[in-house]
């Protein structure tokens, strides 16, 4: 995940950061007792501590599945915005003998006091930590207008989603999101035990192959609250797919920044919230004159 | 829902928090456009930010449906253990206009400094808040072994779950959590945009109606990961049922501490993961001399 050559158009040379690979299995296998009163082996999901050091100050502990560990400390100094530029990032080393992640900056110094101080804003499974003002970053946010999904390619998508080899259908209690191209091809798929650590673990992934987000499709299995609609605005990503239902916010946030949101999405069945302009049914737009 | 004599045997007379009753409207109707490309109708849950004040302190804003903030709230400082005793609370102010909720202690100045210095823990949905180390907690828990649930008392309760009139049914992307006797009636039922929220909310009312958890049933459409675990059991109660999985962590926990864990709870289909001492399959027990 280190080699910035493998992304997007822009592959100039960069500075990218020494990563770890310290993954972990993400099932364990235990003893349970099913209906009938017989003994089963249950394959559930892991579910670790990990605890993000920035220049050696400590951040926040994550409860994670721990399959990509690297890419989710990268998500979430990115998407909290305690760090502005891959380039500054010098390594991150994860190590679960401590359940720690260490990330250094190059300047060694990284000057996060008044975001950490601004703790309060939170989301998402309710309860969620948001550094700083994620609202605040909505005025920056300018998704590109003239990309188009039609219904054919959704349906290629939740296809594509249906068929990915899971941890959910091996275990269970885990959400995933997907990073698909534009024909709905999926080109990172994530699950963890929180679907916040699923979508800032693609958004660190983004971030170490240097890959835009505006001709990118986003899927999710979880809600769509304000925080996971700006988490896609914040990645460039024009286009927002769910199986789960919409929140009243997520609806009002993603109608100011013209946002498209699809949700309820099970395969036959689907609901256009919004960003009804880029969305075309048989090759006509949604609702002619609506841009959202 | 301040009134102490509504509830369990314990009703002697108790000092309780002056309330507002600032519920909000669960729903919200926006349009949409179906598969077919028509202008539909769709209900979707509300998510309203709630920010909370103790003694004027700044605590934590949490994003909520807003069906019951007071409880909300209430729950919160109980689980995050920033106050100890309702006793200690002299109001609880809810106000949408600038969405805050005031909380004041009689002491008028609640201590909660090195609580708020460690809120680092988080857990849940991956990202949760967690003031201090609630696993510190875990050795205080005691769950009584002398209480049963059976094969159709569990069967009752899902049924009682399924006929719930809920925001679920009618908009989706909510949770919601069951508080109920042991004979699996729905005593209490909270939905909210995030898990969490939910059953913070019957923390607050069960502290309101001085309700004890020993001889309840807690029953959460979510996952059971670990800070689930730890707060069904911070609750006192020693049985909890999810139609979700169960992650590593919260099984380890729940072994530890001997909660009764079903999970995959779908109706016909369960699996009892730990506490099997307490689980009766026509009347003998799961596994005979296997407490866990």
């Amino acid at each position: 995940m280190a080699d910035s050559s493998s992304g997007d158009p822009a592959t100039e040379s960069r500075l990218t950061p020494q990563l770890t690979a310290a993954g972990r299995p993400a099932t364990v296998t235990v003893d349970a007792i099913n209906e009938h009163g017989a003994a089963v082996q249950a394959c559930i999901p892991g579910e670790h501590p990990l605890t993000l050091y920035l220049d050696k100050r400590e951040i926040v502990t994550l409860m994670t599945l721990g399959a990509a560990p690297e890419s989710l400390v990268l998500g979430y100094l990115r998407n909290q915005r305690l760090v502005a530029r891959l380039d500054d990032i010098a390594a991150v080393q994860v190590d679960w003998e401590t359940d720690s992640a260490a990330v250094t900056t190059r300047s060694g110094n990284a000057d996060v006091g008044q975001r950490l101080q601004r703790r309060t804003v939170t989301s998402g499974c309710g309860q969620g930590t948001m550094f700083g003002d994620l609202m605040e970053s909505l005025d920056e946010i300018d998704l590109p207008d003239d990309v188009r999904l039609d219904a054919a390619t959704l349906a290629a998508l939740l296809d594509n989603v249906r068929r990915q080899d899971s941890i959910y259908k091996a275990a269970g209690a885990v959400h995933g999101c997907a990073l698909a191209a534009s024909d709905g091809e999926i080109l990172m798929f994530v699950e963890d035990v929180g679907r916040h650590n699923a979508v800032d673990a693609i958004a660190g992934q983004m971030w170490l192959k240097n890959m835009r987000g505006g001709d990118k499709l986003f899927y999710t299995t979880g809600r769509l609250t304000s925080e996971m609609v700006i988490k896609t605005a914040q990645m460039g990503i024009p286009f927002m797919i769910s199986r789960s239902g919409l929140t009243g916010m997520g609806h009002a946030i993603a109608r100011k920044i013209g946002l498209t949101v699809i949700g309820r999405a099970t395969g036959k069945h689907y609901l256009l919230f919004s960003g009804e302009h880029r969305f075309e049914y048989d090759g006509a737009p949604a609702k002619a004159g609506s841009p959202a």
